[in-house]
């Protein structure tokens, strides 16, 4: 297929490439033009300007906020005047429900399809393809993306035909890693400040009953006060944090949970950890035990 | 081997079923008497008194609390006096660090052996002799208690030779299951609350990050708004965030996620909710949520 | 002064009624027509349009929230448009941080002034000309409406020539006096649950460190679980703490106590409380006591 | 009257000075007997042991914790041997429910009085005879302490026959205290951040709603960030709150906002500030933010 892929960043960088692997002409664009520049030597051409990457049957958008998917579609000369009838969006970028209801809506009037598809997975897993695949969308829309899911990722799960349904199941498993994260760190500062080795006590979590990728991920990074280089940023746990909460307030339901972590990510960002790994939550937790 | 076991309730039973199976002699002690009896059909005898489960090599205590273990050690004709020299005391019961200490060193005065045994797992598990065992004591100890180990559980781990460790395992292992029910709680009560299917948002989770025992055990339950009442209680729930806290206050670490659960769990409590089991920590928050 | 004033609710009208007892020529504008009539045939002129209320030397906003001013100013024949240079803006709305900003800069391209100066009191306390105005804004404009503030107000408390920060200053303030909501309501479902009588544990509290208008207005609601009317709603609550949180967010201050609060107004709205007294945060934490 | 006087600290020592120029044979005992000295020079008679300060009608502990009190009382030839029948302990200090139920039980047995009389005010109060005194007890006890109290306080609220309300009295009152602090410093945070004058800020809250002494007391000092040496310290804060809060677990209460002060508490007390004063929580809040 003809696929415009906007967003090469390090997650939306390892899947073009499967798709390149995968035998689709791809058409790649990215603000900072460098990052574009190994895709090319690969094969994929290169997008002067968004509208070039949307000439195509599919645009795929892997971005950092909703700003930045706002100016790529709404833009001067964006995807939305640029696409043609019956092309169809897929939006990889965490989102808000919001963004995601509106983008719905403005691709449905101008005849174009919408599909959200946030995916679950580290740079790793996408370079392997064994990203999970959260999407939403109409059918007959979906059964056209379903050969691309399955060219990088190793599963998808579709949720139902809205798309932000599946923006809020995306922010709500960050929470939940999130979540993760900030009760780890409080039981290591225990148990490290009760001078149990933190080794020995990861090995009785993922040997019993947190035997899970989450655990078996962020736990040695937190047992060894790692400080991973090219992991999830404090600042985009933050925003993920801002966009649950937001989903959450719009539907009357409480998180308190979700609040504390936000206020330790704002922490973090207050502390000049922007773009340390959000992991760095347990860093936190340690910190105001005096470790 | 000549084995002393107090306590046989929910888990107390079937692991001394199994012990009974792998052919030693139990003398079996509860304070509610009728307990004992299904075990004293299969061969278990009966003592009427705590000092008459205290003749053996071995002592075993599974009970609910602190209390209860104060109260069967420390009173009048209880396993402190009536305990041989070179007896071993495991305590198996959920208990705060602090009387683990105090009962290190009582029994060392009396010259008796001390292992803190806490263990993971449900009625099933213990029944199905597939517990894991957190084990901490003195080297020479342990070694005695292996065998017996192995008839119960799937695995032992080892923390160190300070009991109390293993019993500040035990809790910040219960802290890190409630902090996962607490925040399915809040995930699931904003999903249902935005039409998503429950199981469905439920075979996401299992089936990505996660996979592991605390989520496939407890995911169920709370999408399906199951109220188990065989399980482990909001009151014992409580008991143990007390607890952790309690040990993280000594250690001057703080535990916001264990606070907010520990009030939750306060909550459940004040609402007549006692006797549930720990997971209605997702109903609270779907209560708090309007659902 | 020609003045005009668009918002006629529970705070806006008895300020206008205010202005116009001083002999200022009002033109009032209400969305909801009904709501101007009263203050009609007190000698307020009543516009049909936002525009018609915007053509004297002063325009008054006093708007529930910021779709309501934005709608106002930036609408079509909205007041930007409508102003004549040299006109100022007084916006006594509590709104958010980024639209007072927003506002600053829009009225300042059109060559117009802009006053942030949101208040402290409530109905009683407008209809008595006993406000407390919180102002900032450039000095040449303030010293233009010093005399305006002065019959509708008891004090006014300049802050700086930045108007948002008035706007912080207010929403901190809410965040302070719901702090103090939330706080009593928890030390008020200790006592009562002792059995204490709270009208004498109330008399200890203002008798004592407590002597301040805040515990003497909402102590007595709380004290005998009062359901005030005409209060400030729940909803608005909410709104606020969003936006002090959103200003928080924006300057990286963690703000673990309103993220509390927030989130326990949010309960109130998800058990259709929307409308009921902010007050409301103390029957919450009653009801989660089991009370 | 004959007077035993116990713990001559920051606030014992001037509340027995009063005592004395009021006229009361006073005889005094302190663990560190250097304190007792210039009260000694002043006309109080020296007790060389606990049970020489318990012979007279009244005596008035005014100790730092519980261990404190109980040593005092239940120690050997403490006061609950040495006290005649019909004699009165008036206990000063901030101690827990549990404990203060346990002294009215013991004393009520030996025959002797038990009076719970805690105070709020700083030592600067006690020095000027303008405490407020919390009592509670049997009618006939208190009426017979009245001008004691009266001798030493501005005013005393009476709660109830049974001693132990003081104290939850006394204990929420601390909450509510700590609650202003931690709320002020999340305040200030935001203000300060947001580059407005912080004595202006505070110039408007006690002008406005937070008129009261605990804002004017410790407004002050947030604003300036100072460090008082001679205040109450944040290991004390951390003893009322775990007091509160073992209170409210006793009475299935959830008080969130005191698990949230607890858990800075412990953080201060992690980072080496145990003796500061504990409006230090505004620091805490104010390192948070990165300031």
């Amino acid at each position: 297929m003809d696929v415009g892929f906007i967003g090469l960043g390090h997650m939306g960088a390892p899947i073009a490439r499967n798709l390149l692997k995968a035998g689709h002409h791809l058409i790649v664009y990215n603000r900072t033009r460098s990052k574009v520049e190994p895709l090319a030597r690969e094969g994929a051409q290169i997008a002067d300007l968004v509208a070039d990457a949307c000439r195509g049957e599919i645009l795929i958008t892997m971005l950092a906020d909703d700003p930045a998917v706002e100016d790529v579609v709404f833009g001067d000369r964006g995807a939305l005047s640029a696409l043609r009838r019956d092309a169809i969006h897929i939006s990889m970028s965490t989102i808000s429900v919001g963004l995601s209801d509106h983008l719905t809506e403005a691709h449905g009037k101008a005849g174009q399809g919408y599909i959200a598809a946030p995916v679950f997975g580290r740079p790793e897993a996408a370079a392997a393809a064994k990203l999970f695949i959260i999407a939403a969308g109409a059918d007959l829309m979906l059964s056209r993306c379903h050969q691309l899911f399955d060219e990088i990722g190793q599963e998808t799960f579709v949720i139902s035909n809205r798309p932000s349904e599946a923006n809020l199941v995306k922010l709500s498993g960050n929470f939940l890693i999130a979540a993760v994260l900030e009760s780890l760190g409080e039981a290591f500062a225990l148990v490290r400040k009760s001078g149990i080795d933190p080794h020995r006590y990861l090995n009785i979590l993922t040997g019993t009953l947190f035997s899970a990728p989450v655990y078996r991920t962020y736990g040695p990074i937190i047992a060894d006060a790692q400080q991973p280089t090219d992991g999830f940023k404090m600042s985009l746990g933050l925003k993920d944090m801002r966009l649950a909460l937001a989903a959450a307030d719009a539907l009357a339901v409480p998180m308190p949970v979700a609040s504390l972590v936000r206020d330790h990510f704002i922490e973090g960002v207050a502390q000049g950890e922007s773009d340390a790994d959000w992991s760095g939550l347990a860093r936190l937790a340690a910190r105001r035990a005096g470790l």
